[in-house]
């Protein structure tokens, strides 16, 4: 490994740093087109599903660890920026007290809706105007776990490359396609081809449990404090209901997404 | 509603507003025993369960409504304090800047394992080591969704009392009965009546659909990093694993606990 060029930054006010720790703000982020994933079992993920860091930072003195230099290697096999710096430069960067020892800065990939290659899943997750970018990175790692195509994300949405959407998917968000477009590119886009579009709804609903579920089947999800608008719930293929047995009337976003992608799942799978 | 006796509080450093400030410490708020929740949705909810705040907090421009008058003479019934306060005040108490117009400030619950009616539902969810509070908030509204008797936290878990938890839980800290207990306090406990313990677990473990739930089930989940140790799982009458598609080997504890919840429904309600 010795011959891999790495740059040792030990300064607070290093432009760099500067840079790096500005990318935990959205703004700066999006016309950097850049993010920060951290912690060597993400950047491995990342690695593995063809994704490396444009900059690799690390603690200077850090434990030993193969795949960490399989790591460095390969980001410095691509031209990639290997940065030493302290322990106390990664807690800047990160925002969190108890930095990673390896923190990693991609490019945004693109989430244009022609970008998603549909063949790739039976089961889609989408999301409109989700708010909390810690349950965009959860219904990530669902889509991760019941092997979906990818995440779409409708309207406003938090970002999916915030450092608590990227912590909160535990990697999916590499392994994932994610898309981003507003309704009205979304309905002509997902009507170009096969696909059900199923939303959780009180309107005019069937029971979740055994629907008839096709694949690909788009799951949609509304808004954390309002729900779906009724003309998207109006748009769907099916609408199925959940058993609400308390006072509440709705589950957490994420929840819902993930015990009806798991009902799908078993329909889709038969 | 004139006779109600109303105090107005305008000074930041005014020693009420300290002492319902410092109750977001998780320390103040254990050696007080008291917590907060706001929102009169929240707090309306609190009071329809027979749970009424000891202290009010109100912004002293408001609009009117008639679920805040209801619960302001409630609360001035049961010789409760009734605070008139500023905006500023109430972001200041809260920590959030779009503060609710109400605050409640409530005495915590007898949250021993004694304290609770094992009668009151066919499922409980039993959370173990769980670190993250809107996790726990995430998993006491799914608990009332599926009408759950209540949420069992086992060794050192998040605090169900932090405002985070009372926020996600969106009203089921007050719908649903909470324990706290170590694990060698919860088997004796659990072995003394009819239950079963089910676990998602790797080890020795059927599908999680269609498994053989019986009723009163016991859905146990482990801490977000570390699962469950194993002599936790050996300990369990029924192992089920759920589907993992992709790279990661886990769900979102919430998640993982929501899907196993509303499958042990389908098949208690049969």
């Amino acid at each position: 490994m010795s011959a891999i060029e790495r740059r040792e930054i030990t300064g607070f006010s290093n432009p760099t740093v500067k840079y790096l720790r500005n990318l935990r703000d959205k703004k700066h982020r999006k016309r950097e087109g850049k993010f920060l994933a951290e912690g060597l079992r993400l950047l491995t993920d990342a690695r593995e599903c063809g994704r490396l860091p444009e900059t690799l930072v690390m603690a200077g003195k850090r434990d030993a660890h193969p795949l960490l230099d399989e790591l460095e290697a390969a980001v410095a096999g691509n031209g990639g920026d290997i940065i030493e710096t302290t322990p106390d430069i990664l807690t800047k960067i990160t925002g969190k007290d108890n930095a990673q020892a390896v923190v990693g800065m991609f490019a945004e990939f693109d989430t244009s809706l022609g970008a998603l290659d549909r063949s790739r899943g039976d089961i889609w997750m989408v999301a409109q105007a989700l708010r909390d970018p810690g349950n965009l990175g959860t219904m990530l790692r669902t889509c991760d776990a019941v092997g979906a195509g990818g995440l779409i994300l409708i309207d406003d949405c938090a970002d999916p490359f915030s450092m608590e959407a990227v912590r909160a998917s535990m990697g999916a968000v590499f392994t994932q396609q994610i898309g981003r477009a507003t309704w009205d590119e979304f309905v002509p886009w997902l009507r170009g081809a096969d696909g059900q579009l199923v939303a959780a709804s009180l309107r005019d609903a069937v029971d979740y449990r055994g629907a008839p579920y096709n694949a690909p089947c788009f799951v949609l999800v509304g808004n954390e404090s309002r729900g779906l608008p009724e003309a998207y719930e109006g748009e769907c293929d099916l609408r199925v209901t959940m058993p609400m047995k308390g006072r509440a009337d709705s589950l957490n976003a994420a929840v819902a997404g993930a015990v009806l992608a798991y009902e799908v799942l078993a329909a889709v799978e038969k």
